[in-house]
């Protein structure tokens, strides 16, 4: 057990980051961080009663501090020298309101989660990618979860919009300096509503009308082992019945 | 024999054009469209010889009589109604020149192999490819190759860019019609140079500095496979030492 | 009258290439091309009327050898060393059909109108252009008129988008070769409807919901009068109300 | 003198904002903003000693107390109803690393004055600008601007580039929102090196291969300038041998 590759993935909640949870569980060793235990001791329960292998930690992505108070727990459990794959799924700062009635705090929250969340990731995360790359099957990947609102600043998402855009810049700049290393960095556009539980109401008279988190997830899986010959930075998943 | 479906691949010289052929020959029949019969001979003996099914046809893809014909045979050879998935991969128009030295047929060439080629390809696949959906095992595809200068018009590509930007609007127009009535449409960015045996000469002192046309074709069976739910319109593919 | 600076403007209607007409005519003598005599008719006499020098030539974009006839008719009555300015404003090509029902001619109508029509226009204006550059008090200038088309493959509109991404892909390419030899290249996207004769029947319950046909005339002779310190490439104009 | 209508300018250093200020300055009173008062002193002694009105105000763009602050200054010495123009030009954040050696600082500095900054300026601007739509002669008008790192994420700078992009998504937002209540919100590319005390060293083989901040000014004004029929949200300026 203790040998098998491992994956860190930030922002598990019942949807997308369960999801990639459990499809990277199959091959390595998962780690998975979220604000609040609730959101992922389901799918931690979930993989290691099946006999795959997760462990949750509490973490505020926005706050560094408890980002390298994660790591140190990552260290104390696993190899860090294995570390092969990492995932910044967070999601936080998504508020819709007319401009003027936004408060300095929706704002800065959104960029706290989205950006600032991301650049604490990418901080620990790359050294570890860096350090796995003899390890790996695979070229050691770091995949971001951009939105629409990463392309478009749409009425009314002034907040999220700057978020999502900081972390497609980030993200940018992360390939460009370190795809000539051998790290894979990604980043996706999922345009569209995901079918988790949290999106039940938004009923839609069409089937597959949805994003479903498992593809989502088949996705990431396939950036991830995809060879240094032909890496993709970005693509764009929606449901065929979107409108974009 | 006779039962599995179909892939049409127009566009088939020794690189990326067979690769896609051999991937898609794992589970499909497979009609490869060339201008020459030097361009898919080796590929479709290969198929043949290893136990799966190729049959080459001669076409120009620029001149829609050509392409009626070529699909005329397919039809005197396979079920129509079992084609799956559609690719067009076709080169021609690739002249780098100053602007003023460009002849007028340099750059009418570009638009009418790229553009006019595109769409000649196209409405003779889409019916077939709406016809497959409930045969179809994944949701019927079509997937069009851009390059780098389907996103950027550089000194002295003018006809080149000209004609992949108009393939992409293109693709972007038929995933926005076709895409709600079930077909998948794709376009793919290759930025990069890939490494086919014409591509030897331009040596690389770095290894792997150049995209695997077999990890290209891995991508185009990547977004066959992807259910309705979650569609990928486009991605960009490049070696880990582009510059971009 | 004869030392005067000449612009030549190709596309010229009853909206937009006629305000170009009259702006530039304000410092310019212009010359106006256009498939049909009525179509400059009235802006020709209506310039030559208030004081002002104009000249229209029957003129096909789309073939090469009209082309060739009208500049050629230029050069027998202006002195083509005073060529500073050039704008390609020509329609054509736009249909709106659903992809099955497009015809082949459509699709290489849209083609030669758009791409073709402006490579035909701009092989024959930039050694003009280049000419001018000691002459001309601003930097010789050649404009091409885009469209929300020129960014977006929208359902329905697969031939007009080809032929707008080719026209901005050749616009890039050359202002990259023009641009450093001292020739300002231009792009612009008109994005909404445009406030002439015949979009009266668009009625609109908003005041001031279309485009104002002399205000994008204005923003053309704002980009010919940049130093090259700083120049523009591309800008989008829509009314306050357009939804984008 | 009261009677002028006034622009606020924030971000005022020797370069782009003194150029704008003092653009603006011909027909409007002028606020300007700087972090320090030796930015903006020698601009508003140049404006107030050949007849025009120009007032400084020591603000810190990211600091939202800071900026009410300064509101309430504007308020005591202006009437508020007369405000038709705010342009952000705030500089700040613009550091060049590798990733792993940026700090914490860094990257959320980058954020502070970027996005956040723009977001403390648009939240009292705007309803001025609302308010000022009567009164004004052309549209009320919100200018924010932008770089090279607006558009791309290089490497070595994930910092900047994050706080850009975010910038430009909320431009992006307020546009849609303001567009059409008759606020033209307006984001410029600048693309090169700005000719200014600073870059003198940054010496240059070829003449005019510097961006001229006068016109950048004259374009800001031109933009302020378009009717409601016919904004443009953005536009790209680069020195003509620029490469892009």
């Amino acid at each position: 057990m203790a040998s098998k590759p491992i994956a860190i993935i930030a922002g598990v909640g019942p949807g997308t980051g369960a999801s990639i949870a459990r499809k990277f569980a199959k091959a390595y060793s998962v780690v998975v961080l979220a604000r609040s235990p609730e959101n992922f001791d389901p799918v931690v329960q979930e993989i290691n009663a099946s006999g795959g292998q997760a462990f949750g930690i509490r973490t505020d992505v926005s706050d560094s501090k408890s980002v390298n108070a994660a790591f140190d727990k990552i260290a104390a459990q696993f190899p860090l020298s294995k570390v092969v794959a990492a995932v910044f799924n967070a999601g936080g700062g998504l508020v819709r309101k007319p401009f003027l009635e936004l408060t300095e705090q929706d704002y800065s929250m959104a960029l706290a989660s989205q950006a600032q969340g991301a650049f604490n990731f990418a901080q620990r995360s790359l050294p570890l990618l860096l350090d796995s790359r003899e390890f790996s099957e695979y070229p050691p990947t770091l995949i971001f979860t951009g939105a629409t609102a990463s392309l478009k600043g749409s009425a009314n998402f002034a907040a999220f919009a700057s978020g999502k855009f900081a972390l497609r810049a980030l993200a940018q700049s992360l390939a460009r300096e370190f795809g000539p290393q051998g790290v894979h960095v990604s980043h996706t556009i999922i345009d569209g509503i995901i079918d988790i539980p949290r999106t039940k109401a938004l009923a839609n008279e069409y089937v597959d009308a949805k994003l479903s988190p498992d593809a989502i997830a088949d996705s990431y899986w396939y950036l991830h082992t995809q060879p240094r010959t032909t890496f993709a930075f970005e693509f764009d998943l929606r449901p065929y019945l979107e409108k974009w």
